[in-house]
């Protein structure tokens, strides 16, 4: 299908067939009619109607065409009457009435929201983001005991493990996933009429168990309490964890790509081999994918002011969240982007254990000052780190060794002589001073391996 | 044609054939190939290949299917060499070699992009940002001496007169527009190869030359300094440009908005015969024109941060503005339709006069306190606005006007005396105490009709 | 004092001693002082030295002047190297090596923000919320069966009471603060050394547990994974929930804002005697608590932004948060004075019920059109919706109230007879139709009286 | 002086004298009283009052102390009636009715901030940025012809020279320089009244000229069209182009951090020899000027979006807008920080031209790819891309420079015969295909120095 003539790149280069089954405007009219469909249910059940209006009414919301609807919301310029309107096209004419019956816009259009953000949630962004963790994990197990040096500021610190690096992003998008699943537990459907009074039911039935049970037919709960609209904040809060957790993913795809520049080399992104990295330059091999994550964040990141400022509707509801709430379902779309493209590039990673190694070693034993310092202190040096700050110094401009510079310094000797086999081997080759990383990076993919059931 | 699997917003219930042409996906495309075709021109102007060659390039630029391209991009992930490869496949091997020669990637897409948004710029949102002045102009013009009472805080002021309200917006918008002409002539193309230093083109020709004449064949010109891609800043002040407009606009809706409420009624959207305001109150008239726009606002407005985020890329590139800078083309998009929409809803905007004038006198003389703290300063009392102040207070708590609590009060007598008969008229008329808004909303809009042509 | 030297508001028009005591920037370095103390318990506990030693240390960390560390800072540039030097130049040689052992500076900064934060939730923000519930409750409970109509896009709709719009509110915020209550449980401290590796403490002790028992003289849990830097979520989770909160209290602001509006007048901010409203217009009275705290929302908001970006630090960490998370502290400065501000302001807002009662009358039964509809359509009018629409119509242009034409159109009576008593009643006086306000008011003002004790 | 019971960074670590001496509370309160005084002196030119009651105002506007308003204010709850009480306490009876005669407060305000905004323009900001100019313009000429391998997506792709990386910062912000002087000049006062319509001066004089006058003793042009306040966009386009004069250095300080990375080594911030770089590793030195400039952006850009959100002012104003633009200040304190910093960092930059060499040199000649690619393609080879990418991945994977790859590739033979001496020369020694980098940077630090005179 030529998709050509979209503006918003989500239609055209980032659309795919799974989201836009839930995430369409097709798809959100489907949902609009499912609400619709509950309603008559329930309006059966309260003996509103017999069975036949019944079949009626749920036959058309499963058979309406959206394009009958396009039609007549072009005519009378109101989506949801539009809709009720093809609904009672199809019915007869004694279940014409009964149609949206008591309802009022919102009520379909908040409901159907939460329905297909849930569906968004539980089908698409959950198991997405469960497919990166089980992929994250499985790298920081396999990785748990590769050397790499510890990078703060960009310069080398002292060592940790490949492995350890990833726990770390396992760890944070473990946390998230958890919040992700509460959040989506949280949004919840709202069938309280015009300003949330249930003025409407009130004439006819108990208003809070009919909203109750319209809402149970969908599998959804109500809010505690609801204008024309729902209270925004569930909603913002889900989609505020959605942020979080690309905002960890971008995170990572620095990491990467910056480990992936050419003087460091440490990691490097699948290339294909008819892949053209360069239009101009035949050679270059670039981490398009880490790019390409970093830059989807930067689309979605603001947008979540859109949705704080969607918190402010004034008395029962102003409608300046027309628009704009038709913009949520972009998020729940980029973020499926991002997770589906970084699980194929961290599942496809090239790791370079060798030029980590390099790297690590490239530093000359300066990673070893910190061990260096603690060791002079515990053995009783009085002032410790700024000696070793000075041999740090000393040992650069003169293109030495850490430990070059310790053993030409006479003051030292004391100290290194009280030193035990163990730790002069480790100033000695401070590349093993990497702490507990491979314990970490493999305590915490297991966790997490465990409590998602990865 | 139906829409209905599209996800944004912009590309179901917002999109429109007029500003398709310039930001569809195929646009772009067709933007890119007419770069192409221009670099082709200039080779043969250098003298790189015949008039033959150059017919087969610029046909083939110019027939190439937008299909072929994605289909070739879904094979090699390179959306430009795709495009190139698909020339090429077009013409002969004596040509091929040309296709694209010297280019990089971004020199075409840069470029492609300044022509197409400078293209919506002068077609659509320049035109459109002049139609609604247009409008508000006349609006200025026929209400200049409209009374109305002036509001701050919410809270009934000193009066003004309805088209001092509106020349206000009117001069706003102007400025706005100036600033806009001068960023679209701003934005500029690049054509100087993989980092910005011609490496190529200094090969085989005078780089800044051939730079000038390939953008000169589009009508643009070069930027001072480029890396692989143009100097953000020219694109985020026009775009920024853009989100002022909108915040114009936008409070421009929420006067309206508040001018429709139902206590205040002094304006209202036009209704027509057929439109359903509400699904279940079937006498609603509501302002959704006005809170369409200021929500569309809460759309783009907070993407501007992208754009200034997008200002960042590491030496001379790197990808992260790859996604993020395909969604640009949006906010011109919602702009456009913000401008329409506008522009329909106040030329058919319903003034209430008759409303205006009721509220003006709601006040019951209170906002005649500014004049008459003025003039019993002016007489010489020594702490007048304390004593207006208190008879306010006492005014309001008796029930009375503010001249009748003037009148009861003693001390006030010597000062009245003193005033002339017109200046005590004004005080019992303050209706009258308008200032130069006549004046000013006359001058306002002449101004700018004459300055832009209107 | 005078802090008229000061260039930020939150220092100047909106310091106070309360927030300062936790958020300033002394406070901040008692709280580092706290942690160093922490250290030097755990470090005596593990028998790196005797009680005199441990002394030493905790007395000069109580002890040490603020003005010092900012002096030694100016020196030598570096934060906590201060600190840690100015401990040291309090303690004897024996001790010296012991201070700051074993710490990188990102252990005692993250550790102390934890500290302060979780310490200004505790006893500022979430005390300061919970107070605000309690007056919204009681003002639901006051007035839950005080009558008003529902506004839907600013028009009037169908009637609520007022109970029930403030209701609505309770329970926004209800929610809101229990999900800050569960953030601020889960910000933690961190206290693994310069890469999160526990590198240096692997030489001397179990890392974990050594972490765990420093952490735990604070009363804080460890991260489960960190690097220089705790992980940045939690934090931001808590800071986007305040988010949520103010954005909560910036829409009642504007709710009261808006019905304090001069042709609206049905609630307004206390106005002390002395109270000036305008420098030059006397008589106003205007909402500008109201208005401040919806502009200190547009202070707060957008920071969230800030708070996103801080949550990429490349590898073990770069120092690009180093100035932005200085400004956390602001957002919860700004979130006390909002609570505290609006606290007082809906403590004494005024109720005038008979513009109430005046307003809702004032539709001349439009309001009416739902049920009347309803009743229809239940009794069999096939197309009840578009029947009554067209009656609202017609009334308004007739100047008549819906029923008047209700009666004037022979074809609405077959209908009317059928309706009983009561529902005769209502279509007459709608001003009842209000639905379940009353009681959902009650409800929900009660179940978080009862669920937070307030 | 101990700023330390401070809350916000910019005033605690980031204050300094310079600033606060425009952007302090007592500086905004003494530019309140400059207006204050101006007006009496055209009120003084008008005849309202002779020579010896301007001298009284004068005096006080002069002579008030800033902790007198500041009590007053605490009594009455506003400002500038506070301000005006303050000054009328001074004068005489006869004076006091003229002191803020015919002005409303924000007439004073707005036009204050315009006076303190140009003025820290003006002394702090233009020269500061203009200063950085001079010492990048510098660097620029001096490092115009030293090699440096260009990077895109982090990879090497063909040779530059690092003076002209640095002069396309020099054009960047040399344009934003000339954008920000025309804002600066764009702002303009306001001196129209309560409602924007000159009410007040219409009793007694001609308003539009009274306006041009006052504001004329300030140095200041009058707005087209207020309201009770100045059309916002005027400032918001000029800290527009404060945030997106920080985003091009935040671009520079990421750049400079990237090339001081351990493994790339290019460039370094000075450090003292006192300096701690960690307080635990005494071997680091970190780019924390570079990182400190990026965090910097990270606070003030967001906030761009507060200052957006204040464009919508109700009707003749809301006070919305009351507590957020008292934070504008803050974002000019903020970018005065940043260029003094970035000033004296770039001032004092290390650049390691060995090791640019070394770098260009490591990719083992494949950055030669594209002159390979062109000069096939200009000897007619029919696919040289493709060609060329293959040879690539083939010298790549057998640890060869690309030229002996094609020297080992028969098919090549026929093409490299036929290159000039010279184009195989640069094929062989790639490093010198740097286009005409030397130029560009020479000229472009040329115009800008003749253009900004620096």
């Amino acid at each position: 299908m030529d998709r050509s003539d979209c503006i918003s790149p989500i239609d055209v280069r980032y659309w795919n067939p799974t989201i836009a089954q839930f995430l369409s405007e097709e798809a959100f009219i489907r949902y609009k009619l499912q609400v619709e469909a509950a309603l008559a249910t329930v309006l059966h059940a309260y003996g509103f109607f017999g069975e036949d209006i019944l079949a009626e009414i749920t036959q058309a919301c499963a058979t309406v065409m959206v394009a009958e609807i396009v039609a007549e919301e072009a005519r009378i310029k109101h989506d949801i009457r539009a809709l009720a309107n093809c609904i009672r096209a199809r019915v007869s004419d004694r279940a014409k009435p009964f149609v949206h019956y008591m309802a009022t816009s919102q009520d379909i259009i908040d409901t159907a929201n939460v329905l297909r953000f849930r569906d968004t949630m539980t089908h698409v962004l959950l198991p997405g983001a469960r497919e990166l963790m089980r992929v994250l994990a499985d790298i920081a197990l396999r990785e748990a005991a590769t050397p790499q040096v510890g990078r703060t500021h960009g310069q080398h610190a002292v060592p940790i493990t490949f492995g350890f690096a990833i726990a770390g992003y396992v760890s944070r998008l473990g946390f998230s996933v958890q919040e992700l699943e509460w959040h989506t537990k949280n949004i919840r459907g709202k069938f309280s009429g015009a300003v949330g009074a249930h003025n409407a039911q009130a004439l006819f039935v108990d208003p809070e168990l009919f909203e109750f049970r319209v809402l149970g037919e969908l599998g959804l709960d109500a809010c505690q309490h609801s204008t024309q609209i729902a209270p925004p904040e569930p909603m913002a809060r889900m989609l505020g964890e959605v942020v979080v957790m690309l905002g960890i993913i971008a995170n990572l795809a620095d990491d990467m790509r910056h480990l992936q520049r050419s003087e460091i080399g440490e990691v490097s992104e699948e290339f294909s081999e008819d892949q053209v990295g360069s239009s101009t330059m035949p050679q270059k091999q670039n981490p398009i994918t880490f790019e390409n994550n970093k830059s989807i964040w930067k689309i979605v990141m603001p947008r979540m002011m859109t949705v704080y400022m969607d918190q402010i509707s004034e008395h029962q509801r102003d409608l300046t969240n027309s628009a704009s709430m038709r913009t949520y379902g972009e998020l729940l779309a980029y973020a499926s982007v991002v997770l589906g493209r970084m699980t194929h590039a961290m599942g496809h990673l090239s790791v370079n254990r060798a030029r980590m190694k390099e790297n690590l070693s490239a530093s000359r034993g300066s990673i070893g000052a910190e061990p260096l310092y603690l060791l002079l202190a515990f053995l009783g040096h009085p002032d410790a780190h700024e000696a070793v700050r000075k041999l740090s110094l000393r040992a650069r401009a003169e293109g030495r060794t850490l430990m070059e510079a310790v053993a030409a310094e006479p003051c030292m000797a004391p100290y290194v002589e009280r030193m035990t086999d163990e730790q002069k081997a480790l100033l000695q080759n401070p590349e093993a001073y990497s702490g507990i990383s491979e314990k970490k990076a493999r305590d915490i993919a297991c966790y997490w391996k465990k409590t998602l059931k990865l």
